[in-house]
């Protein structure tokens, strides 16, 4: 494993050590300490003797053993020298911790790969630029200077050191769990996301990855990881940078292109992440797939103390997908005999003041429901924790013997069990025994059912997993020599975009059935061409100085005879010609009118982030208006083809609404697949646009193509 | 104000007063006595002589004066008798803790109306039954015996016990505010929401309505009595019981109809109610409306330490609808004065670092910013009140002083700060100091961004305030007597439901001009009238007994001859009579097609809460699938029905899309109208479904229309 000499070092420079103490090099120096690293520091500032007890060199090439780990506190243009010095001392890897790179523009991102070129010749990777450090807490290394994390089995990739605080500080007041290990990847500037991810997939001792992204620099790579690592153990990850402004701080904080937001959503939801939809789940979510099993069957059971909370659990839960069965007749009559008459015995079950001088009933009822075959886990909600708080002191020892109850119930029944309490904030006794027992306590209800949700997507997820989640076929080879000759001819005529007909080639090339069309030069040969195909004709200008075809007046549609097209013919040019005076016209396409059938639109565009993504939608205000559109990267196999059709909301319409014949679902994903593939044959497209592609009861038809290069 | 003697009780009788600890009975005892209640508490228990050194009675007839108020912590049983007692004691009212009524279905139901109509009869009105109470902070009456309550000017009303608990507890927390008034409401069974609205609308302490609500008894009195207190302080609500479960729950913890959510929320939203998502929501936007200056033209300046929380605050708030505006040149100069060169001065401002040894910065920015004459807010997050703790304890003071200088800039200014700080947890004296002046502080980003909004609704209602939100026009005055004697038949024939002619014909008379249409009971009939209406025709099986036409081969359209007319007539009889054998067919409606043009769906709905209500979407997939529609309660006057159509996503397609001639919106601004019209004219209607109506460049038509009675 390449960063192993990062995460486990047995020597680390600080560059440069200070005394003050609201420099990053004297801050480093004190956690190293304080977290016992064992291995040996090399605090380097000529200035200084000793810091800290620690002997001060004067300068790297002093430093009398080959080094694996520099922290670099210094400004961006001591980075030279620097790194020359650290290349002679054989180093693994430097913490760059300076900005003034990609963050500021493109001169900063020259100078940003000019650092990584000239650290990489000398063997040195780097973390950063533009990072607040590395933790590797198990071997002590801590870069940050961030006292007091708490150490647990979460291995944490930030792109903010807010929100690494922000974290770090969460999982010291509501957890018994923590951190591993903490990335700040700053800019990428060299190691990249999927690299780290690959290291912490490999390690045993991370069982969850919680991710802060604001940008990928490789998102290609960083999917085919992670649908690696989803197999394995789970990620978690926001993504900020959504909104126009937020995409922009995005920009000037880490350098990084936040990408179209719908198309990170469906990439992440095939490589198997969990995408938070909050910040504030961040923490929770990690935490409860870190500590608790697999949910089966996405059942679960609401245990509460009144029906506030009961009535909100059960909506969120409704809403969220996840299921509340029907307890079995023999669940209710066992819960019937242990809660008062006034108990609600339906799911969620509200045991309505029936646990107020025995909170124990809670742990009774706990048993009872992960008894019933049909629930697979148990969401308590509400008050547990606060009976001693509110009634008597002597409930909180009940309680604590329910929690004992409630943790080795979840242990031998490997059914979850996740805690929603009031009176977390109080710190009771009770509920540091849930934790001790690894069962999750959340303050906020509507986190608390976020998390069930997250670990049914995730359980269902390792259940379901199927193959076709790699990112990694490759249809290069599907590329037709024909077209490439066609691709390289237009961009030596100086164009972008292809005609019409030559969009249109090109998918009849590569196996598409496409309407049988004829450019017509003149009035006659128009009217040839409409007898040819035999009337009802579309007619539309061809001219690769006329991109909006209808807008110019360049479309005529339902030509049944000949004066009809020969009209049309003359309108058509005469059009062009005052819309855009001296506009190369190649002359009009006729075609056959189309059957009727559902209008859909295919499209490939080249995202930021993930590079070539097809999209699909139904055509008229579904797409631009609804947005009812389904994203996904390519390669798209028939699996996900098939997939981003039933994505849609819209999608009953193919299977026959309101009497009409379905429609050839079978010919729409093999054109999706075939649009995936032509972005990945000829890479110098940029933009397809197959608007609209018509599908009938039996096969459909591209009624225009667009094709934009590079 | 009828409430009056129960907010300002001088005499409250406790039945029963008991000496355990666990009892209601007891805790209210003393609560009253901890709250400095200044009046006479009166416990009741015959085998007590006194508790908590107050004098016990043995029965209500022994108390020595007449009553405002008492408490009965005594089961359902016991009340006939104590109602007759507090009756002669001329008590106002009676707070009834017992369950056992509407919460267990129709027979509780029933004696909950006994017991509300003895109770009035003896002049007496109730809170409850099934509350936990009521709590008047500032008169020291509390009857809820919960102890530590913040005082504020926030008056609670909620359905749940659990929920008033959690809110309290967060107030305890977080803020420095709190409340002045708690009811738990619990069935409604006397007093209803709309009263307690009422009451706290015109108290001058309280500065906002605070609800949880499961169900409204009396949704239409509540929206009236909201639509008045919204134009004078502000309504939080969080309405529960959303889904199928929810709602179920809900139902059996209250006896609540939880109704239609969507036509809650638009009603909600018309009565100028401020209706939040979540309920981790309800005390932070409380709290920012109680305490902050109304935000003008929605418009704020983001003000951050770091990138991370700068963006998402950035996404958040151009989620929620709010303004970032650009800076002004003057006010990047002077930032840029006081800011490092790494700083961002764009909107969102990242100071990067520049404050970390100078807190007090963040006061220097912030007056820059609210000098900004487009900047009429200021949203602070991430590390404000950390900075003692992060670095060095001087930099508290510091802090402190910022926070000085920022809460007097508010006052100044009237331009409402909101402050978001991860270091809440640790409670610094510079967060203590914000909050001193009126500067909410939130621990959780996302929270503080729904605040804001909050803030800009409701500051938007305020100044946009339309005197069309009244929900009290009355249109039974339409009422045409034919109609009426129609319905008046219909119902005398044992049907429920309206032939498709006996409901066009209804609108006719309400003035909707609706296409010829005739009525043939033979072959012949059909082609005289077919060729009377000048074909293209319809025609349609008209018949009490099938209600679903087209699915019983009842409809037969474009009939463009005499032989295709005759055909379909027997065709349609035969279907009929195979469908449905025995049906009593009374002919076929022949009408013109329609012209071509945008299909809607104009419907009526009877909402458990709400009673009738419009709803108003396109045809095909946009009501049933996707679901674009609209909701509204009637009466729905032009205003609120150009809002309707306004209000659905796909309202796009009416102003001429891809070529199309525009719509005529006015016809259906007036159709709406009219539906809702009929609605309130003709109480005996449950449901009108106007599907399709067709909209025309000029006109509309009502292809189908069927109306359901009660």
């Amino acid at each position: 494993m390449s960063l192993d000499r990062f995460f486990n070092a047995a020597s680390i420079a600080i560059i440069e050590a200070s005394r003050d103490v609201t420099d990053a090099g004297y801050q480093a120096l004190v956690t190293l300490q304080e977290g016992k690293f064992e291995g040996r520091i090399y605090p380097v500032n000529p200035k200084e003797k000793k810091i800290l007890g620690l002997k001060c060199y004067s300068s790297v090439l002093d430093i009398p053993e080959n080094l694996d780990l520099a922290l670099i506190t210094t400004p961006a243009e001591t980075l030279k020298g620097l790194l020359e010095e650290l290349g002679q001392k054989g180093t693994a890897g430097a913490v760059v911790l300076a900005g003034g790179f990609g963050e500021l523009g493109e001169d900063g991102r020259k100078l940003e790969e000019e650092l990584v070129t000239l650290a990489n010749e000398k063997g040195i990777r780097i973390i950063g630029p533009n990072t607040p450090g590395m933790i590797s807490l198990n071997n002590g290394i801590n870069l940050v200077g961030l006292k007091n994390i708490p150490k647990g089995s979460i291995a944490l990739l930030t792109q903010s050191g807010n929100i690494a605080l922000n974290l770090i500080t969460e999982a010291n007041l509501k957890s018994q769990t923590g951190f591993n290990y903490y990335v700040g990847v700053g800019n990428e500037g060299d190691i990249k996301f999927h690299e780290y991810l690959n290291y912490f997939t490999e390690d045993p001792e991370t069982k969850v990855i919680l991710m802060y992204v604001e940008g990928l620099r490789e998102g290609r790579q960083f999917l085919e990881q992670a649908s690696k690592t989803s197999q394995v153990k789970p990620i978690v990850l926001y993504k900020s940078g959504r909104s126009a402004k937020g995409s922009k701080t995005a920009g000037s904080h880490t350098g990084a292109l936040a990408g179209i937001s719908e198309v990170s959503q469906s990439a992440f939801r095939r490589a198997g992440i969990i995408e938070v939809e909050h910040p504030g789940e961040m923490f929770p979510v990690a935490e409860t797939l870190a500590l608790l099993p697999m949910l089966k069957d996405n059942s679960i059971a609401i245990l509460s103390d009144g029906g506030g909370h009961a009535t909100i659990a059960a909506d969120y839960l409704t809403d969220l997908g996840i299921m509340l069965p029907e307890l079995q007749k023999e669940t209710k009559a066992k819960l019937k005999a242990v809660l008062p008459s006034n108990a609600s015995l339906a799911n969620p079950i509200d045991v309505a003041g029936g646990t107020d001088r025995d909170p124990a009933i809670f742990a009774d009822c706990a048993e009872i429901l992960l008894d019933d075959k049909n629930i697979h886990g148990l969401l308590l909600v509400g008050l547990f924790g606060g009976y001693g708080i509110r009634f008597a002191q002597k409930l909180s020892f009940i309680e604590e013997d329910a929690a004992h109850r409630m943790g080795k119930l979840m242990e031998s029944t490997s059914k979850p069990i996740l805690l929603h309490s009031l009176y977390d904030y109080a710190k009771p006794h009770s509920l540091e025994l849930m934790r001790y027992y690894n069962i999750p306590v959340y303050d906020s209800l509507e986190i608390a059912c976020k998390c069930v949700e997250s670990l049914s997507i995730y359980s269902s997820y390792r259940r379901e997993f199927e193959r076709d989640g790699s990112f990694q076929i490759n249809w290069r080879n599907r590329a037709v020599s024909e077209v490439q000759e066609k691709i390289d001819n237009i961009l030596a005529e100086g164009r972008k975009a292809f005609l019409e007909p030559e969009a249109k080639d090109l998918f009849k090339l590569q196996g598409v059935p496409v309407p049988e069309s004829y450019l017509a030069t003149t009035e006659d040969e128009a009217v040839l061409y409409a007898e040819k195909i035999g009337y009802n004709a579309a007619m539309k200008v061809v001219s690769p100085d006329i991109l909006h075809k209808t807008d110019s007046g360049g479309v005529v549609l339902g030509l049944r005879n000949e004066q009809a097209v020969r009209e049309a013919f003359n309108t058509i040019i005469s059009n062009c010609n005052d819309c855009q005076p001296g506009a190369n016209i190649k002359g009009c396409l006729i075609s056959k009118m189309a059957e009727k059938g559902i209008e859909t639109i295919i499209g490939m565009k080249t995202d930021d982030q993930f590079g070539p993504t097809v999209m699909f939608g139904l055509g008229g205000i579904m797409v631009s208006v609804m947005k009812d559109v389904a994203f996904q990267v390519v390669p798209v196999s028939e699996y996900w083809a098939v997939a981003m059709i039933n994505e849609i909301k819209s999608a009953v319409i193919f299977d026959g609404f309101r009497g009409r014949p379905p429609s050839d679902k079978k010919a729409l994903v093999e054109l999706i697949q075939i649009v995936s593939e032509v972005a990945q044959a000829y890479p110098a497209i940029k933009e397809i646009d197959l608007n609209p592609v018509i599908v009938h009861n039996k096969g459909l038809t591209i009624v225009d193509a667009r094709i934009i290069l590079k």
